[in-house]
Protein backbone atom coordinates (compact mmCIF):
# COMPACT_ATOMS: atom_id res chain seq x y z
CA UNK A 1 0.00 0.00 0.00
CA UNK A 2 2.62 2.83 -1.28
CA UNK A 3 0.43 5.05 -3.15
CA UNK A 4 -3.10 6.88 -1.40
CA UNK A 5 -5.72 5.93 -3.32
CA UNK A 6 -7.84 8.93 -5.22
CA UNK A 7 -11.62 8.28 -5.93
CA UNK A 8 -13.31 9.44 -8.64
CA UNK A 9 -17.13 11.06 -7.98
CA UNK A 10 -18.36 13.06 -10.62
CA UNK A 11 -16.50 16.04 -11.10
CA UNK A 12 -14.75 16.02 -8.11
CA UNK A 13 -11.70 13.54 -6.77
CA UNK A 14 -11.40 12.78 -3.41
CA UNK A 15 -8.47 11.75 -1.48
CA UNK A 16 -8.58 10.24 2.45
CA UNK A 17 -5.09 11.28 4.45
CA UNK A 18 -4.44 8.28 6.34
CA UNK A 19 -1.14 7.73 7.14
CA UNK A 20 1.90 9.67 7.61
CA UNK A 21 2.90 11.40 4.22
CA UNK A 22 6.72 11.42 3.75
CA UNK A 23 8.82 12.60 0.80
CA UNK A 24 8.11 9.82 -1.97
CA UNK A 25 4.08 9.09 -0.87
CA UNK A 26 3.78 13.21 -0.74
CA UNK A 27 5.35 13.09 -4.14
CA UNK A 28 3.25 10.45 -5.52
CA UNK A 29 0.19 11.73 -3.89
CA UNK A 30 1.06 15.44 -5.87
CA UNK A 31 1.79 13.15 -9.18
CA UNK A 32 -1.30 11.07 -9.15
CA UNK A 33 -3.78 13.93 -8.48
CA UNK A 34 -2.36 15.60 -11.65
CA UNK A 35 -2.83 12.88 -13.77
CA UNK A 36 -6.47 12.16 -12.79
CA UNK A 37 -6.99 15.99 -12.86
CA UNK A 38 -6.38 15.60 -16.34
CA UNK A 39 -7.29 12.44 -17.35
CA UNK A 40 -11.14 13.20 -15.95
CA UNK A 41 -11.14 17.17 -16.10
CA UNK A 42 -12.19 17.29 -12.67
CA UNK A 43 -12.82 20.70 -11.01
CA UNK A 44 -12.44 20.39 -7.59
CA UNK A 45 -9.97 18.30 -4.94
CA UNK A 46 -11.83 17.15 -1.76
CA UNK A 47 -8.91 16.13 0.85
CA UNK A 48 -10.38 14.27 4.26
CA UNK A 49 -7.43 15.13 7.10
CA UNK A 50 -9.93 14.07 10.13
CA UNK A 51 -7.61 11.59 10.88
CA UNK A 52 -4.84 13.74 10.37
CA UNK A 53 -3.88 14.68 13.92
CA UNK A 54 -0.79 16.64 13.43
CA UNK A 55 -0.41 18.77 10.66
CA UNK A 56 3.56 20.39 10.46
CA UNK A 57 5.17 22.81 7.76
CA UNK A 58 5.51 19.90 5.52
CA UNK A 59 1.84 18.62 5.66
CA UNK A 60 0.99 22.07 4.81
CA UNK A 61 3.37 22.83 1.61
CA UNK A 62 2.34 19.54 0.37
CA UNK A 63 -1.78 20.65 0.27
CA UNK A 64 -0.52 24.65 -0.39
CA UNK A 65 1.58 22.59 -3.48
CA UNK A 66 -1.72 20.29 -4.61
CA UNK A 67 -3.69 23.44 -4.34
CA UNK A 68 -1.37 25.54 -6.48
CA UNK A 69 -1.07 22.76 -8.95
CA UNK A 70 -5.12 21.95 -9.36
CA UNK A 71 -5.76 25.81 -9.68
CA UNK A 72 -3.33 25.78 -12.88
CA UNK A 73 -5.31 23.51 -14.18
CA UNK A 74 -8.53 24.35 -13.36
CA UNK A 75 -9.40 22.62 -10.24
CA UNK A 76 -10.44 24.22 -6.78
CA UNK A 77 -9.02 22.19 -3.64
CA UNK A 78 -11.04 21.34 -0.42
CA UNK A 79 -9.44 20.59 2.75
CA UNK A 80 -11.94 19.08 5.06
CA UNK A 81 -12.71 17.48 8.35
CA UNK A 82 -9.88 19.42 9.94
CA UNK A 83 -9.55 18.19 13.75
CA UNK A 84 -10.12 21.41 16.38
CA UNK A 85 -6.79 20.90 17.36
CA UNK A 86 -5.20 21.39 14.31
CA UNK A 87 -6.86 24.06 13.07
CA UNK A 88 -5.46 25.63 16.78
CA UNK A 89 -2.14 24.60 16.11
CA UNK A 90 -2.18 25.84 12.44
CA UNK A 91 -2.69 29.39 14.14
CA UNK A 92 -0.45 29.44 16.63
CA UNK A 93 2.35 28.41 14.52
CA UNK A 94 0.94 30.82 12.12
CA UNK A 95 0.84 28.26 9.16
CA UNK A 96 -1.60 29.85 6.41
CA UNK A 97 -2.76 27.05 3.67
CA UNK A 98 -2.77 29.59 0.61
CA UNK A 99 -4.75 28.77 -2.25
CA UNK A 100 -6.90 26.01 0.03
CA UNK A 101 -10.15 26.31 0.98
CA UNK A 102 -11.53 24.36 4.13
CA UNK A 103 -15.04 22.67 4.74
CA UNK A 104 -16.06 21.01 8.21
CA UNK A 105 -16.93 17.75 6.39
CA UNK A 106 -17.40 16.23 2.73
CA UNK A 107 -20.48 17.00 2.11
CA UNK A 108 -19.97 20.75 2.90
CA UNK A 109 -17.14 20.54 0.96
CA UNK A 110 -19.09 19.05 -1.92
CA UNK A 111 -21.08 22.60 -1.46
CA UNK A 112 -18.91 24.73 -1.60
CA UNK A 113 -17.34 23.25 -4.94
CA UNK A 114 -20.60 22.97 -6.64
CA UNK A 115 -21.20 26.35 -5.09
CA UNK A 116 -18.18 28.06 -6.73
CA UNK A 117 -18.53 25.88 -10.06
CA UNK A 118 -22.22 27.59 -10.23
CA UNK A 119 -20.23 31.36 -9.05
CA UNK A 120 -17.59 30.62 -11.93
CA UNK A 121 -20.10 30.25 -14.44
CA UNK A 122 -22.02 33.39 -13.01
CA UNK A 123 -18.79 35.82 -11.89
CA UNK A 124 -17.02 34.52 -8.88
CA UNK A 125 -18.20 35.01 -5.30
CA UNK A 126 -16.42 35.18 -2.58
CA UNK A 127 -19.01 33.36 0.00
CA UNK A 128 -16.17 30.65 0.77
CA UNK A 129 -13.84 29.95 4.12
CA UNK A 130 -10.19 30.41 2.93
CA UNK A 131 -7.67 30.67 5.51
CA UNK A 132 -5.63 32.98 3.84
CA UNK B 1 -3.87 7.69 13.14
CA UNK B 2 -4.64 4.84 15.00
CA UNK B 3 -8.33 4.99 13.36
CA UNK B 4 -10.12 4.87 9.83
CA UNK B 5 -11.92 7.92 9.21
CA UNK B 6 -15.59 7.07 7.94
CA UNK B 7 -16.90 10.02 5.50
CA UNK B 8 -20.46 10.47 5.34
CA UNK B 9 -21.94 11.13 1.87
CA UNK B 10 -25.47 11.43 2.03
CA UNK B 11 -27.45 8.22 2.81
CA UNK B 12 -24.29 6.46 2.23
CA UNK B 13 -20.71 6.06 4.64
CA UNK B 14 -17.78 5.92 2.66
CA UNK B 15 -14.81 4.28 3.82
CA UNK B 16 -11.35 3.74 2.62
CA UNK B 17 -9.11 1.02 3.31
CA UNK B 18 -5.50 2.04 3.16
CA UNK B 19 -3.69 0.42 5.81
CA UNK B 20 -2.97 -3.17 7.19
CA UNK B 21 -6.32 -4.50 9.24
CA UNK B 22 -4.80 -5.66 12.70
CA UNK B 23 -7.54 -6.52 15.28
CA UNK B 24 -7.62 -3.81 17.04
CA UNK B 25 -8.02 -1.44 13.78
CA UNK B 26 -10.82 -4.18 12.53
CA UNK B 27 -12.66 -3.85 16.04
CA UNK B 28 -12.94 -0.05 15.85
CA UNK B 29 -13.52 0.33 12.18
CA UNK B 30 -16.64 -2.38 12.64
CA UNK B 31 -17.71 -0.43 16.14
CA UNK B 32 -17.25 3.00 14.68
CA UNK B 33 -19.47 2.08 11.16
CA UNK B 34 -22.13 0.42 13.39
CA UNK B 35 -22.28 3.89 15.35
CA UNK B 36 -22.26 5.44 12.35
CA UNK B 37 -25.52 3.94 10.44
CA UNK B 38 -26.88 3.27 13.78
CA UNK B 39 -26.75 7.75 14.06
CA UNK B 40 -26.91 8.82 10.80
CA UNK B 41 -29.44 6.11 9.38
CA UNK B 42 -27.68 5.16 6.76
CA UNK B 43 -28.98 3.07 3.93
CA UNK B 44 -25.37 2.08 2.57
CA UNK B 45 -21.96 1.81 3.47
CA UNK B 46 -18.94 1.51 0.59
CA UNK B 47 -15.60 0.42 1.01
CA UNK B 48 -13.07 1.21 -1.03
CA UNK B 49 -9.84 -0.99 -1.39
CA UNK B 50 -8.39 0.28 -4.29
CA UNK B 51 -4.82 0.29 -2.77
CA UNK B 52 -4.94 -3.43 -0.90
CA UNK B 53 -2.83 -5.66 -2.99
CA UNK B 54 -3.70 -8.59 -0.48
CA UNK B 55 -6.85 -9.97 0.95
CA UNK B 56 -6.65 -12.62 3.15
CA UNK B 57 -9.03 -14.53 5.04
CA UNK B 58 -9.24 -12.31 7.95
CA UNK B 59 -9.80 -8.99 5.40
CA UNK B 60 -12.38 -11.36 4.28
CA UNK B 61 -14.14 -11.97 7.59
CA UNK B 62 -13.87 -7.93 8.51
CA UNK B 63 -15.26 -7.26 5.05
CA UNK B 64 -18.25 -9.97 6.09
CA UNK B 65 -18.79 -9.12 9.45
CA UNK B 66 -19.34 -5.50 8.72
CA UNK B 67 -22.04 -6.32 5.35
CA UNK B 68 -23.53 -8.39 8.39
CA UNK B 69 -23.68 -6.07 10.76
CA UNK B 70 -25.23 -3.12 8.43
CA UNK B 71 -27.49 -5.80 6.58
CA UNK B 72 -29.27 -5.84 10.27
CA UNK B 73 -29.21 -2.01 9.93
CA UNK B 74 -30.48 -2.03 6.92
CA UNK B 75 -27.60 -1.05 4.80
CA UNK B 76 -26.45 -2.56 2.38
CA UNK B 77 -22.28 -3.05 1.96
CA UNK B 78 -20.64 -2.72 -1.12
CA UNK B 79 -16.87 -3.68 -1.88
CA UNK B 80 -15.36 -1.26 -4.68
CA UNK B 81 -12.09 -0.68 -6.40
CA UNK B 82 -10.92 -4.40 -5.79
CA UNK B 83 -7.31 -4.85 -8.08
CA UNK B 84 -7.62 -7.47 -10.34
CA UNK B 85 -4.96 -9.53 -8.70
CA UNK B 86 -6.95 -9.58 -5.73
CA UNK B 87 -10.18 -10.90 -7.41
CA UNK B 88 -7.75 -13.30 -9.08
CA UNK B 89 -6.91 -14.40 -5.88
CA UNK B 90 -9.97 -14.62 -3.76
CA UNK B 91 -11.52 -16.93 -6.57
CA UNK B 92 -8.59 -19.13 -6.57
CA UNK B 93 -8.66 -19.48 -2.97
CA UNK B 94 -12.57 -20.14 -2.91
CA UNK B 95 -13.12 -16.89 -0.42
CA UNK B 96 -15.82 -15.60 -0.79
CA UNK B 97 -17.37 -13.18 0.33
CA UNK B 98 -21.04 -13.00 1.51
CA UNK B 99 -23.77 -10.41 1.79
CA UNK B 100 -21.05 -8.23 0.19
CA UNK B 101 -22.06 -6.75 -3.27
CA UNK B 102 -19.10 -5.66 -5.03
CA UNK B 103 -18.65 -2.94 -7.74
CA UNK B 104 -15.76 -1.49 -9.95
CA UNK B 105 -15.44 2.18 -8.58
CA UNK B 106 -17.27 4.12 -5.83
CA UNK B 107 -19.50 5.99 -8.69
CA UNK B 108 -20.19 2.62 -10.07
CA UNK B 109 -21.56 1.55 -6.27
CA UNK B 110 -23.40 4.63 -5.66
CA UNK B 111 -25.32 3.97 -9.12
CA UNK B 112 -25.95 -0.09 -7.40
CA UNK B 113 -27.08 1.81 -3.96
CA UNK B 114 -29.18 3.91 -5.21
CA UNK B 115 -30.76 1.32 -7.85
CA UNK B 116 -31.11 -0.64 -4.69
CA UNK B 117 -32.93 1.48 -2.54
CA UNK B 118 -35.06 2.36 -5.12
CA UNK B 119 -35.54 -1.32 -5.64
CA UNK B 120 -36.46 -1.61 -2.29
CA UNK B 121 -39.32 0.87 -2.57
CA UNK B 122 -40.72 -1.03 -5.28
CA UNK B 123 -39.85 -4.98 -4.67
CA UNK B 124 -36.19 -5.75 -4.63
CA UNK B 125 -34.36 -6.30 -7.51
CA UNK B 126 -31.03 -8.82 -8.42
CA UNK B 127 -28.99 -6.83 -11.00
CA UNK B 128 -26.21 -6.49 -9.03
CA UNK B 129 -22.63 -8.51 -8.98
CA UNK B 130 -22.56 -10.02 -5.28
CA UNK B 131 -19.58 -12.51 -5.03
CA UNK B 132 -21.39 -15.58 -3.38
Amino acid sequence: MERIPILKMGHFLLVTIQVDLYDRLALTLENDLITMVTQNGSRGVLIDISSVSIVDSFMGRILGNIASMSKILDAETVVVGMQPAVAITLVELGLTLPGVHTALNVERGIELLNSKLGDDILEGGEDDRTLD
